[in-house]
C-alpha cells in the first residue's frame, strides 16, 4: 500500500493520505496476526486449522484492501466488493470513470490482483493438494507433504514462484510498453494480465489500445497466466517440452484454438469483419473469458445469441490447476470425461475391468469421486446463488451470469447492467455481498469453504 | 388410435380417417416388430440389446404417433415434436387454438401422454435398475432380475401397475367431473394429470377451470403421479405407511410444502393476493413445475424475477423414481447430499471411517459415483443443448429454459416465446429437432442414450 501512496504523492494527489493511513492500520494488525500465526505454524497445523486459516486469510485481506477506496466516498459495501474482486482476481468493478481516478488508486487495484494472483498459485501448489480439494490430490508433490525437510523445500518453491512471477510480469510490462502503452498503463495492465485479473485503467477496458500487437501480447500473457505455474518455471529453466506434454495444457490450448477459430469465422461470415480483425477480436475475447481475465475488447455480447450462450458456458471452464485462473479448471473436465466413459462402458459390459488414467498416472476411485463431487457442488453453488441474487429482483440473465462470473472469478457478466460494457455499481447492496461471498467461495475452490458450514467440522 | 377415431366419428368429424389410416400403418408395422421383438425376448436379451431396444422403442413410437397430426397440415417437424412431447410426457406444444381442434386429436394427445406415463413407470421399475442407470441399481428388486421364474413375476408386476394406473386415472376423471369439468375435459385432463404430462384441451391450460376444488384435485393427482408407483400400489393394497416411510417421499413432500408456502406468502405480500387464492396459485404452479406436469394456472413468470429463477431451478428437480416424472429426481439429491457430506468430512478428518446410507440401505461407492456422474452429465447435457439452441439465434433465457424443460420433461419454458403463456411453434425447425432429442434423452435418463454414442458400444 505504500507504493500507491508514493505514486499519489508524486502525482500531487491528496489521496496519498488514504494509503498512508490504510497502510498503518494494515501494518499494525498484520503484525499482530503474523505473530499469532507464526507461532501456530511453527508447531505445525492440523488439517482443520489449515482450512480455517486459509479461509480466514482470504476473508481478512479484502477488509484491509478496501480501506483506500473509502476515500472515494463510495460506501463500505462497494469498497469491500472492489477489494474482494481485486484479491480474488475476479475483476468485476463498481467503479466507473476509471480514466479520471487518482493513479495511486488505480495502481492499488492492479496490485491487489497481482498479489492475489501469486497467492492463488502458492495456495494451489502448496496447500490445496494437501487438503485434497476436489481432486487436487492429483497434484500432490513432495512439497505438499509436511515433514520438516519439506517445509524448507516449500519455502524454496515459493521463492521460485515469486521470482518467476515477477520476471513474467516484467516481460509483460516491456511488451505492452514497446507496443505503445504509456508506462503507467503498461505496468497496471501487466499486473492484471499475468494475474488473469482484468482490472483496467480505462472504462472501455482493453479496447483503449488499438495496436493489434498489444492485443496479441495480451492474449499471450493471459494464456501464460492460465498455464500450470510449476511447468512454466520448468519452461523458464529450459525444459519447455514438459509444458507441452501436460494433458491439461494440450486440452486447454486445443479448446482455445478451436473455439477462437470458430468464432472468428462466425464473425467474418455474419458480421463481415475482415479476417485478421475477426481473429484478434475472437481470440482475445475467448481467451479473456476462458482464462477468466475479463478484459473487454469490444462488446462481444452484441455479436448475437450464440456468442452470449457460449460466453456463459466458457465462464465455467477456467484454465489449468496451479495457475491464477478460477473456474472448474481443465483437469477436472479431463478426469470427468475419462471416468464417466469408463463408468458407462462398465454399465454396458459389467464384467470388463477398466482402468482410468490421467496422463501417465492411474486415477483412484476416490479421486474420480472427488472431482465429480466438485463439479456438482460447483454447478449447484452457481444455481443456488442465482436464486439468491434473483431474490433481489435481478432478472434471470443478470443473476445467472453474475453468479457464474463471480464463482468462476471471471469478471464481467451478461445483460445490459453487468455485461462487458457495464458495471456492478447499480446492483443492490445485498446482491453485492452475495457476490463477495461467491467470489471467495470460488477462489477457495468451493470445498474449502463448504466444510466450514458443517457443524461437525467444529465439534470437539 | 382407434379410440380417437371412434370419438371423431361420433363427433361427425372427417378426421376419423386420419386415425383409421394411421392405425392401419401402425398396426401393421407394430405386428412385424413384435414378432421380431418377441423372438428376441424369448431367447433373453443381453445388456447391449436391452439398451438398443429401449432407445429404439421410444424413438419409433413418436414416429407413428405423429401421423394423425399431419392431417392438420402442420408439417412433419411439428407433428413429430408434438408426438415426442406427448409420449415423453413433456407437454411442450406447437399447437394453438386447442379449444377448436377436433376432439379426436385432443384425445390422441392425452392418450399419448397417458400411455407414455405408464411406459415410463414400467421402464423405471423393471428395466432401468437392471441397466444400473445413474444409481437406479438402488431400486433393484427381484423383478429386475432375469431368471425364468422372475419374468413371470415381472409380468405380474406390470399387470398390477396397469390396473392401479387405470384405477387412479378413473378416480381423477370422477374428481374432475364432480368438480365441474365437462366429461370430455375431465377425461383428457385426468389422462395427462396422472401422467404428469401437461397437455390440455384449452389454450389457457388449467386456468380454464375456475373452481378451486378442481385445482386442488389436480394438485393431489399430480403429486400421486410423482410418487414411487410401487409404493402407491402398496398403499392401494392397504399399506399406506410404506409411502410415508420412504425417504424420497418425505423429501419430496417437504420440498413441495416449504416452497409452496414460501411462494404463497411472497405472492400475498408483494401482490396483495388473498391468502387462499395465493395458496392455490402457488401450490398448483410449484407442484406443476416440480413434478414436471407443466399445466399453467396463470402466468407465474409475471410474478417477478425471483419466481422466474425459482421456476428454472425447479425444472431440474423432478419427482420420485418409478413415477411418471422426469428430471434429476429426488433420490439422486438425497444420495448426493449424503455422499458429499461424508466426502467433505473425510477431507477434514482423513482417518475417520464413515458409511453413507440411503434410508435403511448402505450406499456402495459405485452407486454414489453413478449418481454423481448422472448429475454432472444431466447438467452438462442441458448446458450443451443450450449452446446448440442458441446457435439457432434463440436468446439465452429461451435457449436455457427450453433445454432444461425438455431434458426434464416439464413442458413450458421461460421468456416471451415459450413461457407458460406461449407456444413452441415459432422456434426454427432445427431447434425443434434438438428439443425432440432432448426430450428423449431426458426420458431415457441420459445414460441409456449416451452409451450408444460410444464407438466401443458397437464393437464386436
Ligand atoms: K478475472
Ligand atoms: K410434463
Amino acid at each position: 500500500m505504500l507504493i500507491p501512496a508514493v505514486v499519489d504523492i508524486a502525482a500531487r494527489n491528496a489521496d496519498w493520505q488514504a494509503f498512508a493511513l490504510s497502510s498503518l492500520a494494515t501494518g499494525l494488525i498484520g503484525l499482530l496476526m503474523s505473530v499469532a500465526f507464526g507461532g501456530a505454524l511453527e508447531e505445525g497445523l492440523n488439517t482443520r486449522q489449515t482450512f480455517i486459516l486459509t479461509t480466514l486469510s482470504w476473508v481478512s485481506l479484502p477488509v484491509f484492501g478496501a480501506l483506500p477506496f473509502l476515500w472515494l466516498g463510495i460506501g463500505y459495501t462497494d469498497a469491500v466488493f472492489e477489494a474482494v474482486s481485486g484479491f480474488t482476481t475476479t475483476g468485476s468493478t463498481v467503479l466507473s470513470g476509471l480514466d479520471g481516478l487518482p493513479p495511486g488508486l488505480l495502481l492499488w487495484r492492479s496490485l491487489m490482483q497481482w498479489m492475489g494472483g501469486v497467492g492463488i498459485i502458492v495456495m494451489a501448489i502448496v496447500l490445496l493438494p494437501f487438503l485434497r480439494i476436489g481432486g487436487m490430490q492429483l497434484f500432490q508433490t513432495e512439497s505438499s507433504d509436511r515433514s520438516e525437510k519439506i517445509v524448507a523445500r516449500s519455502v524454496e518453491l515459493i521463492r521460485l514462484i515469486g521470482i518467476s512471477y515477477l520476471f513474467l510480469s516484467s516481460c509483460c510490462v516491456v511488451a505492452y510498453w514497446a507496443t505503445g502503452m504509456s508506462p503507467f498503463d503498461a505496468l497496471n495492465h501487466a499486473l492484471t494480465t499475468i494475474a488473469t485479473g482484468g482490472y483496467s485503467t480505462h472504462d472501455v477496458s482493453f479496447a483503449y489500445f488499438t495496436n493489434p500487437a498489444t492485443g496479441w501480447f495480451a492474449v499471450l500473457f493471459m494464456i501464460i497466466g492460465a498455464l500450470p505455474f510449476v511447468l512454466i518455471i520448468q519452461g523458464l529453466r529450459g525444459k519447455p517440452m514438459m509444458l507441452w506434454r501436460d494433458p491439461q495444457v494440450r486440452a486447454f490450448m486445443g479448446l482455445v484454438v478451436v473455439v477462437s477459430l470458430g468464432v472468428a469465422f462466425y464473425l467474418g461470415i455474419t458480421h463481415r469483419v475482415p479476417l485478421d480483425d475477426a481473429l484478434l477480436m475472437s481470440t482475445f475475447n475467448i481467451v479473456s473469458v476462458v482464462t477468466g481475465t475479463g478484459y473487454a475488447y469490444g462488446d462481444y455480447t452484441s455479436w448475437g445469441a450464440p456468442m452470449v450462450a457460449l460466453a456463459l458456458l466458457l465462464k465455467f471452464v477456467g484454465g489449468c490447476t496451479g495457475s491464477t485462473t478460477g473456474g472448474i479448471k481443465i483437469f477436472r473436465f479431463l478426469v470427468f470425461f475419462g471416468t464417466v466413459r469408463a463408468h458407462l462402458r462398465r454399465m454396458v459390459r459389467p464384467n470388463r475391468i477398466m482402468s482410468e488414467e490421467y496422463g501417465s498416472s492411474r486415477l483412484t476411485s476416490e479421486l474420480s469421486f472427488s472431482v465429480l463431487a466438485f463439479l456438482v457442488c460447483y454447478l449447484g453453488t452457481v444455481g443456488i446463488l442465482t436464486l439468491a441474487l434473483a431474490a433481489f429482483d435481478l432478472d434471470l440473465v443478470t443473476a445467472l451470469s453474475a453468479a457464474a462470473t463471480a464463482v468462476g472469478n471471471v469478471g464481467p457478466g451478461l445483460g445490459p447492467t453487468i455485461g462487458p460494457a457495464g458495471s456492478f455499481a447499480p446492483l443492490p447492496d445485498g446482491a453485492k455481498w452475495i457476490l463477495c461471498f461467491a467470489m471467495l467461495i470460488g477462489r477457495l475452490e468451493i470445498f474449502t469453504v463448504i466444510v466450514l458450514f458443517d457443524p461437525e467440522f467444529w465439534s470437539r
